[in-house]
Order: C-alpha cells, then structure tokens, then sequence
C-alpha cells in the first residue's frame, strides 16, 4: 500500500465529520461539583446581576462623589456620618448631599452614593463627623450593579469545555447543576495474535499489548469512559464477535490493530459485514499512520488503528480524538503551539501528512525542537518527546533553523 | 497594608518551601490502568530489553545483509527460502550464507540475519527462491533487541506525571503496578458573613461562595482529592472548630477568606493558636493576592486566601499549587509559555509582581495579547481570560508592542 493509494489527512477528517455529524452524545446534568473538565450541552446564560448591588470594595465612607469635588488635604470636605453598613446586610438609607456612611469591603453602597472613600484619604473628627482629604472619582473603590455579569450575558458556551474559572462563574450565578455532554463509552480491543497481556513475560516472538493502555489514556483525557476488551487473536470470527459485543455497549470502537496484513484485512472485513457498507477509509497518507481504517457500524465510528505504538497514538490524536469532539459537541476552540527553532533538516513526501516527535530544549530566549529518530515501532521515541510538529502535505519537508509550531504532549 | 510591608513572592515561595521541605505524602501502588496523570513515587527503572529480541519492522524476507551487497534489478542476487516465520513465534534457524526466510512485520529475526528485504524489492521465481533487486544496509527494516528500551533504562523518573506515552513504556516493560504519590487531601473552608451557598439567591448585600468551587476546580487538576467543608461565619469559634477538624482530615487546608479585615485576623488567630506559632507570613507583595496568609498547624500547611476570587485564584496558582507540587515530591518540570505581542502598555510598582489577566489573538503569524482590565473582584475577568502574564518584581511596568509570555490557563 504506497501512499498515492491512500486519501489525505483532510480528505479522511472531512469523511469522518461527515460520518459523525448530528451525532452529538446525550446530556446530563452534573453538580457543579463534578462540571470540572465536561463540555457544556447549552449555553448557559445568566439569570441576574452580579453583582445584584452596588458594592465596596474597599473599607471606607461610601459618598456622593460630587461632594467631594475640590477636596484637598488643605480644604478636606466636611460629611456627616449617618448610618453604618455592616457586611451581608442591605441599607435603607437614602444618602442626601453631605452625608456619608462607613461601609466595609464588599458591603452594599447606599442609595444616593456613587463611590468610596478610602480610610487614608479621610480624617474623623469624632464618630459622626468626617473630613475627605481628596477627591473621589464616580465609581471610584465601587463595583457596579451588572458590572461582572450582566442577567442575560452567556456565561458558557454550548460545546465548551468547562474550566475552573467557569466554575467560578456558574457559581457566582446560582448554577448548582450543569448540562453536561455524557461522558462517550469507549471500547478500546487489541489485535495481534503476538500480543500477549502486561502482566506476561512475552516469549518466542511475542510483545506486550501497549496499544490499548496508551490509547485508554489519551481517551480518558479527551472525556471518554474507556473500556478496553483485552486481546482478541488475528482471526475473523473472533474479531467480529468482540465488535459486535463493543458496538452495543459504545459510542466509539477503537480496534488496536495487529500490524500484519492479515489482521488490517479482518478488521475492514467486520466493519464491513457488520456495518452492511464498505469501510468509509483504509489508509491515509501520513506519517506515521498510514495504515488507518475507518468504517461505521450502525451508529457507531469504528476505527482500525495501526500497530505501532507512535502510530497509533499519533492517528489517536489526530483522528480519534477530534471524533470524541465531534460526539460531545466539543467546540475545539484555539490550539496553542510553542514556536521552536527546528534544529536540522526534516525530509517529507509532498502529498503526506507527517508528524515528527520533538524534545523542546530553551536556549537563550527561545525554545530549540530536536527530532527524535526512530521508527514507530518504538514507544520510547513518545516517552522522550514533549511535543509533536506537524509537516503539511503541501510541504515537502522543514529546514534546519526555521520555526515549527509544537504541539505539546506534556503538561504546559 | 501597603506593599512595602508584604514579604515578596519569592520569600513567599521560599518560605513555604521551607516549612514543606521532607513533608512528601506516602505512595500507593497502582494499577496500571489508574496511573494517568498520576505520579511517580519512584524511579522506575526497566528489567528487560525491548524488544526482547531482533524484529522486522515490514513484510519481507530475512537476510544476511552482505549477502545484498551489489544487487539491483540487473543483477539480482539469489537466495534460498529455508523456512517461514510465523507472527508471535520463536524460530530455531540458524541463518547461513545464501539463505533466506520470509518474516511478517513484527516477526522474530532468525540468528544470523541482520536485515529484512521489503516485499517490492524482491521476486520469487518459485516457492524456494528469492531474487533480491536492492541491496539492504545491516540493520534496515529491523528493530535491534533493546534498541526501543534497554534493561536498566529508567523510564520513568520519581517526582514525574505519568502521561499517555508514559503509560505505553510503563506496559512495554510489563508494569502492571506502579508505585505513586498518594493523592493530597486537601479542605477548603469558606468564610465570611456575606457568603451564601450557590443554591440560594443573595439578599440584603450577601454574595454566592464562589472560590471553593472555582478553588477546588484547581486544585482537583493539580492532582488533590479536594473536600469543601462549607461556609462558616466571621466569628473566630466557629472558625477555629472548622480548621481544627479540617487539619485531622486534610494534608493541606484553605481558608478562602472574607474580605474583610475582621474575617483575615481570625485566619491569623487560629493558625497561631492551633498551630501553636505565629504565621509564617501574613501579605505578599503581589497584585492581585495581597491579603494572603500562610502557617503551619503541625505538619499541615493552612492558608487564608484573599476574598476576591481572582485574587484567591491567582495565589492559588502561585502559591498553594506549588505547595501541592511539594507535598506530591512532583518535579516542576518545564513550564511551556505562549509568546505574545503585548497590545497596550501596563504600569506595574517595583517590588511588587503583578499577574494580569489576556486574551490571547491570533493575528497574521503571532499572538496578540489584550489585558483584560477590571477590578479582581470580577470573576468575569477570569472567564474571559486565555492566560495570565507575569510582571516580575524587578519591573515597573511592561510596554505595549513587547513580547510577553503568557502562561495558559485555558487547555492547549
């Protein structure tokens, strides 16, 4: 399979959305507890003001601004305290020209008032009098009514993705619950009549199954309930008995693939008999990645990954993982990429997608991307790197000392 | 409290450093399956080679590469086929000069072969013969034993966060378990008269708690099993009750603070009296994130975070997820920021770091940074915000037009 038989990265994205769209998982209501992290169903909109007052935000006399015009520490403005606002408590008073009330930080500003006056910028003759030293701004040391959300501002978009800082603000709008995109069930089988379990000591020719654990984890991150189904042995019949149990209880089936032809050729073989239609693709031109297989089955995406473990993670992220955006609705927002100095030469094949691991190294003010050789046999070319640059099939390579984007597979 | 009666951030850190130094949490083992994002208690170092043996990367056939030497299409150079290798099987040939065995991808290498000739540079004039057209190099289409990781190669350093690609190296090398940091347990109480719970609808000046929600959201992603204890009153009993259950049940407490002045010196109170010594600082010359407070209770550090919820937010990030990082014995690693050309100018005091809020733009090849200004009572400033920017100490101010880095706090 030479890569001019295979389609284009775009081209098996393209099908892929196609296949998947108007496939948007259930939503659920979650506490705001456990919202951390899902994707919002709806957008969410708020149902007051916050602040619901106006309020302090610093300990002082809330004033009308206008009467302290002119004040100085030579010609102070003269108030009488009127009343006290003590914190989490409402205030009747209706604040008249020349009068102020002590007020602490957070406390509600008083009808009439339109800004503080710091404790340093003001004197206190005795308790009911006060001298301002400087003038006060309107809305000075005050938080408006609406000024952080405003009722009807849209605190969370439907299809993203819920951080603490949203966490916040759905808190600070009264939202104890949130509609929530259902975590998408994920059945992970392995193929590969070599593969035996972690916990074996492989023998004659035998490897163990990395594949599924690598590919559950990076499920896991994306949002999904991962199952994996354990080894099933390059053959037809077992093969479809495994797919056909993982379809009924998954919205997403991930075959880890045997590398061998033989078990690419059983893997299109189910897909198609049990999805009554051909495969959608089988092979893309990308590097590494090639022999990717991707069908439905009913409802459900089924994918055949192939067997090399930076391969497969590598067609993880970029085809099974936005698969897993488009079931939870997942606006994928801005990706972020580090710009690093590459640090030689990069060759590729105009027409293929390919991806090279990087060690991202700062040297002075910059960060330098140092490929990582090695096949995609090899899981410990992934473990060193921290990133992965992309070379576009219009490109027919990189140059040493330009500047790649990274995208990150460690922790920023 | 003026700035210049703050201790700044980095005596901050250090003293908290200080005080948390040998204080790491005990470490569990886990599944293999459980181990994501999780971190490693030890070195984890591998017992065997991998691959345990020399294995073809294609579908192809076995040689002795020398016996390629000179072929071409030609001049082929014949070999004969002496025996077939199965996938997941030991092979007992002895390769000599002259022979050759067929081998699938993934196939053990017979002894004496140091190459593999891909299918499509080779004939097979009948069952028992090969013609190869291309001379192979040693070790093409080959992976060596160990080449992928070697006995005594330590995958996995003590201190690191298991990723994905971690994972794929930690089943290659057949660990089931590994042994990682127990997760911290971690209370936050909140106080202040003017709190409410989400559910109910402020009246009378009160606000909704938002910073035990948003702070639980942080610090369950820096890997705590996170416990709100609830709102308590600006009363120092009630208070004093709360943290001395928090401290029999937590490896760190958060006290997210009342703003007022009352609700920081009970904060003070208590640590002093239960911890039996003063607090270990009480303000930070630091914008937003002044009025933090940080002791010792016994082994536990407790903090009293200020009440603005960027504020909290902010000092949780600077302050207690390093101290997280530190009871977890997590190593930093590298922190990844986003270049980015400021667009406005932002005034800073000396001595004092500043941390502002941007949104971050892309335009023509770079990103632009807009500060998001607005008071750090505004939780709708976070929400807004794709990263913060760090204005250090020593500068008074950052221009516009600069490149800044800015550390995200929205997902790359």
């Amino acid at each position: 399979m030479e890569y001019f038989t295979c389609i284009s990265l775009k081209e098996a994205k393209q099908l892929l959305m196609n296949a998947l769209a108007g496939r948007i998982v259930a939503s659920e209501p979650v506490s705001l507890d456990e919202a951390f992290e899902r994707i919002a169903a709806e957008d969410i909109v708020s149902k007051e003001d916050l602040p619901p007052f106006s309020r302090s935000t610093v300990d002082g006399f809330a004033v009308r601004s206008a009467d302290t015009f002119g004040a100085s520490e030579g010609v102070p403005a003269l108030f009488d305290i009127v009343s006290e606002v003590a914190m989490g408590q409402e205030t009747c008073v209706q604040l008249q020209p020349g009068q102020a009330v002590t007020i602490p930080t957070g406390g509600m500003l008083p009808a009439g008032a339109d800004a503080v006056v710091m404790l340093e910028h003001a004197e206190r003759p005795d308790n009911n009098s006060l001298l301002v030293l400087k003038a006060a701004a309107p809305g000075e040391n005050v938080v408006l009514k609406g000024e952080d959300i405003s009722k009807g501002h849209c605190i969370l978009r439907q299809g993203q993705q819920i951080l603490p800082q949203d966490i916040g603000a759905l808190a600070a709008c009264g939202f104890e619950k949130v509609p929530v995109r259902r975590k998408p069930n994920v059945a992970i089988i392995s193929t590969g009549d070599e593969l035996v379990n972690v916990a074996c000591t492989p023998v004659n020719g035998q490897v163990r199954d990395i594949n599924s654990y690598a590919l559950a984890a990076m499920l896991a991150e994306a949002g999904c309930l991962v199952r994996r189904y354990g080894i099933v042995q390059d053959q037809y019949e077992e093969l479809r008995t495994a797919v056909s149990q993982a379809i009924l209880q998954s919205d997403l089936v991930v075959i880890s693939g045997g590398s061998s032809v033989g078990a690419r050729d059983h893997t299109v073989k189910v897909i198609q008999e049990l999805g009554n239609q051909d495969v959608l693709f089988h092979g893309m031109a990308v590097k590494p990645g090639k022999p990717t297989i991707f069908g439905m089955i009913g409802k459900v995406p089924v994918f055949g990954l192939p067997g090399h473990p930076v391969a497969a993670m590598t067609v993880c992220g970029q085809i099974v993982k936005p698969a897993v955006q488009a079931l939870l609705g997942q606006k994928s927002g801005n990706v972020y990429t580090i710009p690093a100095r590459l640090t030689r030469n990069m060759a590729s094949v105009p027409g293929r997608d390919d991806f090279i691991r990087v060690r991202l190294v700062k040297k002075a003010n910059e960060y330098r991307a140092e490929p990582i050789l090695g096949k995609s046999g090899l899981i410990s070319t992934m473990a060193m790197a921290d990133g992965i640059v992309h070379i576009p099939a219009d490109k027919g390579g990189l140059y040493s000392e330009e500047i790649v984007q990274v995208n990150l597979i460690t922790k920023p």
